[in-house]
């Protein structure tokens, strides 16, 4: 791999493109600024394209008519880095070590983005062109929800004509294991604030008369599963497509265990969810309730003997087909209002959602993903879902009207979202080897 | 009132003397020398007795034989000042509105210890000296605990050998109305930390397949309590006193309405707390489980989905006569262990503990303290309970041998513990009285 590969992969790494906070949106346009040039310096034409958020970076070749038009999607925002005492280096200051490149964002996705522009690169340069007219999308808000994403497609819908959408923002279900992922979890997101006093209260003055609102939160909190970690919000499960025999048969099949693999990657005491499925049916195929955050009171050191004012909760629902992301919001705050304890208010914001994906794998594109996937790293292709949520491919098939080809770059040990994010090189050439792979198959 | 009293009363408050938190150790030791100059200053002696902790200051006037002894304690450290953002005012930066001065401190305990100190200047500078012997002991650990005050009755215990305690850290019912609290609860703490996974997580990638931290602790703190407000401890109420039938009757005769006190108070949206009992009664005379603060996952702006590797919570007791701290907490961690939900593990800290109180209020010396309440206030005196924690007049108790007489001048909207804490100087001036009056009847 070429030295200056690295360099363009630390640059790109070094910008904290978190989008979640406005603080950092001068970030942003710096990240897309360079995005842009680097895609310019390869011979393309690229745009900045601004948004009434974080802006859009629109490169593509030369198109001639005839051949097929792919759209390649990535991001390049990131997700916040805190705790930032649990990184072993600064976040945004990547490092290599044992092939791999520390950093947020080097999985997620900058790593995986930078390899299709890398794999342009050398294609262009080998033959002076490409085998099929190519967009590069490459937006700045995937973490907050692709929020502007949509508005862009359909203001471009002409432009931006194409007969599929390839996008490498999933996971290599192991090392050298090429993957194709045909399905992925969507994504609903509310937060929930509880008060009870007007102010902090000392709790010898007033403890016993009044609720405490942190225990009204947990016994709130309580009541969103059962003892056998199933959702107990009414209606929840009532859309949820079952697994195919054929599905559950081939994960089965699949030449890793996915419970001892959760179990060692996560370091959990043991494997707990929904009885009666295995952790990669809980993951790729069943919908979860989870509280992302929670925080009230006192939080530093020693005690304090208050009683909070209010407390609050974030919580997202994983979505599989065909549940949908309002209907299960709306179901969730009747839930959350039904099982409120007494002596409180309740405050709920609705925060990001994204629809589930699914797609046939045995499509005419579906095959010409496998034989790339093949051909770069030379071995057997598993065909999955996914737990996370890509909430643009609906939109793709939405607006667009195309299906989009999931060839994942990440690996299970890649901590996207987790403090010490890493991407290994071997994947970023590989990445590059599927880039021209892919055009090549989608070229014929 | 001499405007040097408020000149007094700023400059004691200017210091931050929050024990909790090391890195204010600095300032307690420098509010401990202005207090032990300000008592030399008015014909005292006084010493920085050091300990394990932040300095105890120790006064004294000139004993004589014959008299009664009297120990007037106090204490000079503060409760943190968080949420700052909630203070009109800086909290360490007092303000004087309307006749209240602002500041954390402000009634716990400053201004309640400043007035005897500036009673016996008055009484010292009218008649040279004092009607009884006095020692003024006045610690910085109160709010931590008093860790080290009953090291230092114990190794002091000859010298300081006294009559009856005299403490200034309660409330008045009501503004101009003086009060005789002869019982208190007492107090005992825990934390604890629930841990899943070794990191935080992507909570696409494997929400489902492992237990939520955040959705564990809830469930845990949860089976706290039943749904009519009693805590579900077993055995945790196999100690409680009841109360007596004339307490009952004496605190629904008091010129006040305590459950509109509170709702006033307090602003929350109903009253709630254990079935069978009004609000004095809810807080004077039983036990509860607080959840004084929580903590884990993204609590930042927007949504991270994350699985929290971890969460804490801080958990107080409030105890009543008979209850036992030890047994209480071991009570409480049985409790969390039995209930612990699956897939994640708990870890329990021990915090600081102080015993429950009660005393005879119609005693000879509860007789001395009737009447010089009544001298400085001019109304009748109503005799309570009150549901915060003096830890260190069992200390009084069980190491000096005497019994303590609680004058409190709180009032019920001072804030103690929270944002604005305030104290009047009314009462200030009702404290410089009170404590020209106690000593006196006491001298007799």
């Amino acid at each position: 791999m070429r030295p200056t590969y690295l360099e363009d992969f630390y640059s790109f790494l070094r910008f904290p493109s978190v989008s979640t906070d406005d603080q950092f949106a001068e970030k942003l346009r710096e990240c897309a600024q360079w995005l842009a040039q680097k895609l310019k310096s390869i011979g393309l034409e690229a745009d900045i394209v601004a948004t009434a958020g974080h802006p859009i970076v629109w490169a593509r070749n030369k198109h001639r008519p005839g051949r097929r038009t792919v759209l390649i999607y990535g991001h390049y925002d990131v997700q916040p880095p805190d705790p930032l005492e649990l990184w072993d280096s600064p976040p945004f200051e990547p490092v290599l070590k044992d092939g791999y490149v520390f950093a947020r964002g080097a999985t997620d996705n900058k790593g995986q983005i930078l390899s299709h522009i890398l794999g342009i690169q050398e294609t262009i340069e080998q033959n002076r062109e490409l085998p099929v007219n190519v967009h590069l999308v490459i937006e700045g808000e995937e973490e907050i929800g692709s929020a502007n994403l949509g508005g862009f497609l359909n203001e471009n819908r002409d432009a931006l004509r194409c007969d599929v959408a390839v996008v490498s923002d999933t996971g290599m279900i192991a090392r050298g294991l090429p993957t194709l992922t045909y399905g992925l979890r969507g994504v609903t997101a509310l937060e929930i604030k509880v008060t009870g006093p007007k102010m902090d209260l000392h709790s010898g003055i007033y403890g016993g008369a009044v609720a405490n609102p942190i225990t009204a939160l947990a016994q709130l909190l309580a009541t969103l599963h059962d003892h056998e970690g199933r959702v107990a919000i009414a209606g929840f499960y009532d859309r949820v497509k079952p697994l195919e025999d054929w599905e559950r048969e081939a994960w089965r099949k699949l030449p890793f265990d996915g419970d001892k693999l959760v179990l060692k990657e996560t370091g959990v005491p043991e494997l707990f969810g929904e009885t009666g499925y295995n952790s990669l049916e809980r993951v790729w195929a069943r919908p979860t309730a989870e509280i992302n955050g929670i925080g009230g009171g006192y939080q530093g050191k020693g005690t304090k003997t208050v009683i909070a004012s209010h407390v609050i909760a974030k919580l997202t629902f994983r979505l599989v087909p065909e549940q949908e992301g309002d209907e299960i919001l709306k179901l969730a705050k009747t839930h959350l209002r039904k099982n409120l304890p007494k002596g409180i208010t309740l405050e709920i914001t609705d925060g990001h959602s994204g629809p589930w994906y699914l797609t046939d794998p045995h499509s005419q594109i579906g095959e010409a993903a496998q034989r790339a996937l093949h051909k770069a790293f030379n071995a057997e292709v598993a065909l999955i879902r996914e737990g996370g949520s890509i909430p643009i491919v609906s939109e793709f098939r939405g607006i667009l009207g195309v299906e989009t080809l999931l060839m994942g770059l990440a690996l299970p040990d890649c901590r996207a979202h987790s403090p010490n994010e890493n991407f290994p090189l071997e994947n970023l050439e590989g990445g590059i080897r599927l880039n021209k792979a892919i055009l090549q198959e989608l070229g014929h």
